[in-house]
């Protein structure tokens, strides 16, 4: 297959790397056409352009790599390409997550595939792992830690004993967190994720309404506490269905010592399923990263051949309904916040100078809604569900 | 596709119930047109019918799934099956690990697939995650949990503080282990599914010519000793290349309380690889089991139309190199075994009236070598490697 890449940041060189270094005869039978780079760049290998439609009027090449990033212009140029009958992969969160259903229904009617494994998970075949789960049974349960950042930053204060500030420096020294790390550590990146694996798991594309709480307002002593309790913090993105009913959350979720997530160290991923028949699976890897993300998208390449009428359309209707999950909630805060929370079954505990709720079986939604009560009068208040052990 | 399945035990009965109650476009595609039973069996299935010939002559059936367990008839049949030109799918590891090489060089001349994702990991789709990461990345280590009967009985020693032989008894009345125990605590299960694994890997039929150490001669003692040194005890099978020389190796693996194996519970399996691009991969679920080990099975037959190119001739060639990997070792043993162990740098240790020796790198091999030496001096004693933490 021909191919053209756009984009050449980390994970556009990646896939170069991984192709020119063929030492397979899948990887060898692969061939970098045109590479877009932005016309002010440096046009350091031979078939680098700045121009898409070179790209998309060469008849010759078989499928486009989308590696820039950001909606626009990826969003454009992944239509574009489909049209253009180019089988197109991409490693994009933020434009599949937004696009999804209209990228499959336009490559369906084009009859070329749309492939996005490292979008969720990395280097990790998630996305075709539930793919395949979903041929013999309905997956009624996705949850896991589908991102590398923050798994690192709540790893690490849990292991050393750090800040969190002092650990977010860290992550984005050694390169795993942005400057800006909001998308990471405010749950957005994750949102994403989840939006595409739900979207996948029900045939249906969710629409980013859910509850979404980050970690951005961690402490030491929160993490000392849960210690305390035997737990230990994991950011986690879960969905559930119940028929046609589905929820989608995500939010920080206490583990015992003694589970996988728990033990889950620094930027891995650890993402689970649930079906009927083939009970809980767990894939494990490298979430992100140069050459792991690369390899998940020359995976993409490769399968091209192998599942060319497999384009799903996401026609099936499905209801968001929060009340179909219920969790046991830990808060902290250092206001009163007895009044707002009257109505709820809590009880209370001292530590470290703060004051831990420990609220019973409330409804996902329901305590997403009394957070941002609590935020605005206590901004720094942080809240984790508990993990039910079977 | 129209199937015939030979054996209704619990894998060919599971495999029945998937696709009879087929609830998605891919297993309602499928169809079961011949059971083959013993002729003293009821036929309480319309299709079941007790003669092979009726199979393999029926050339409207394209898919053999051997469900028999065991070397033969299971061997002869499935070549059989394959010279008629019928798909074979398996979950019978021990007539795989003996025959791969034949059954894929069968497969290729007569242009049929051959599978056997069941055979190893039960419903976790090892094989083909195996052999979708080869596509990119040279495999350069396997290793895991790939028995659930011998880690049930671990990690209840561990979590239970239990015997060995109530918790081996305690698995029996489960159904987890047979009333000969001895495949899965001598570790010959597993030496099949890591010969499996390491032929797939090295595209070379690994002969079952490796040091294999199981789990019979394990006393609580020598768990709560292990604990004492913040380690937990799994059986663990594994298998390391360096260019063409390799090693396979099954023995019980210390880890640390914060790793993924020493968190795998009850009879779970934990498989890993690594590749130079792909990083460290582990995929966890149920490796036995009625309906997860049938899922594989389906997921196999659902696979066929996307592979029929697919198989590989194992025809690279390897060398066993037992000296490419040395371990630090704890053995444990009653007698006074000094002299024996007289050319090791060891240091011992008193736990509840036993003596364990540290012994500090040593080769593979050679370490099983000198355990062989001291089992016949003390039949009862036990070691364990320890698991290199990076």
């Amino acid at each position: 297959m021909k191919i053209a890449i756009l984009g050449y940041g980390t994970v556009g060189s990646g896939v170069y790397e991984i192709i020119s270094n063929a030492h397979t005869s899948f990887t060898k039978s692969l061939l970098i056409k045109h590479i877009l780079v932005r016309p002010n760049k440096n046009k350091t290998v031979a078939c680098m352009c700045d121009d898409f439609n070179t790209i998309i009027n060469d008849d010759d090449c078989d499928v486009v790599v989308e590696a820039l990033g950001g909606i626009e212009p990826a969003h454009t140029y992944i239509l574009s390409s489909l049209m253009h009958k180019k089988h197109v992969v991409t490693a994009n969160k933020a434009v599949v997550a937004k696009h999804l259903s209209e990228f499959h229904e336009c490559a369906k009617k084009h009859n070329v595939t749309f492939s996005y494994e490292a979008s969720t998970g990395g280097g990790v075949p998630w996305v075709e792992g539930l793919k395949k789960a979903m041929r013999i049974d309905q997956v009624d349960l996705i949850y896991g830690i589908f991102n590398g950042t923050s798994n690192f930053i709540l790893d690490h204060m849990q292991r050393f004993g750090s800040q969190f500030d002092q650990t977010l420096l860290e992550a984005q020294k050694i390169g795993y967190a942005e400057s800006d790390p909001s998308a990471d550590i405010d749950g957005y990146d994750i949102c994403n994720k989840i939006i595409i694996s739900a979207s996948l798991a029900y045939n249906y594309h969710v629409p980013a309404n859910f509850p979404v709480f980050g970690i951005r307002n961690i402490i030491k002593d929160d993490v000392d506490y849960f210690r305390s309790i035997n737990k230990v913090v994991r950011l986690i993105a879960m969905s559930k269905r119940e028929g046609n009913r589905y929820i989608c959350v995500v939010e920080p979720v206490l583990y015992n010592l003694d589970t996988l997530e728990a033990n889950t160290k620094d930027n891995y991923n650890l993402m689970s399923l649930h079906g009927q028949s083939i009970q809980d699976l767990k894939f494990y890897g490298q979430g992100a990263g140069k050459l792991a993300t690369a390899n998940a998208i020359v995976q993409d390449i490769i399968d091209i051949p192998f599942k060319k009428s497999g384009i799903q359309v996401l026609d099936h209707k499905m209801t968001f309904d929060p009340t179909i999950c219920s969790n046991d909630y830990i808060l902290r805060s250092d206001k009163n916040i007895d009044d707002l929370i009257s109505e709820c079954h809590f009880t209370k505990q001292h530590f470290a100078n703060h004051t831990y709720y420990l609220i019973r079986k409330i409804e996902v939604s329901l305590m997403h809604n009394y957070m941002k009560k609590i935020l605005s009068s206590d901004p720094m208040s942080f809240m984790a569900s508990i993990h039910e052990e079977e």
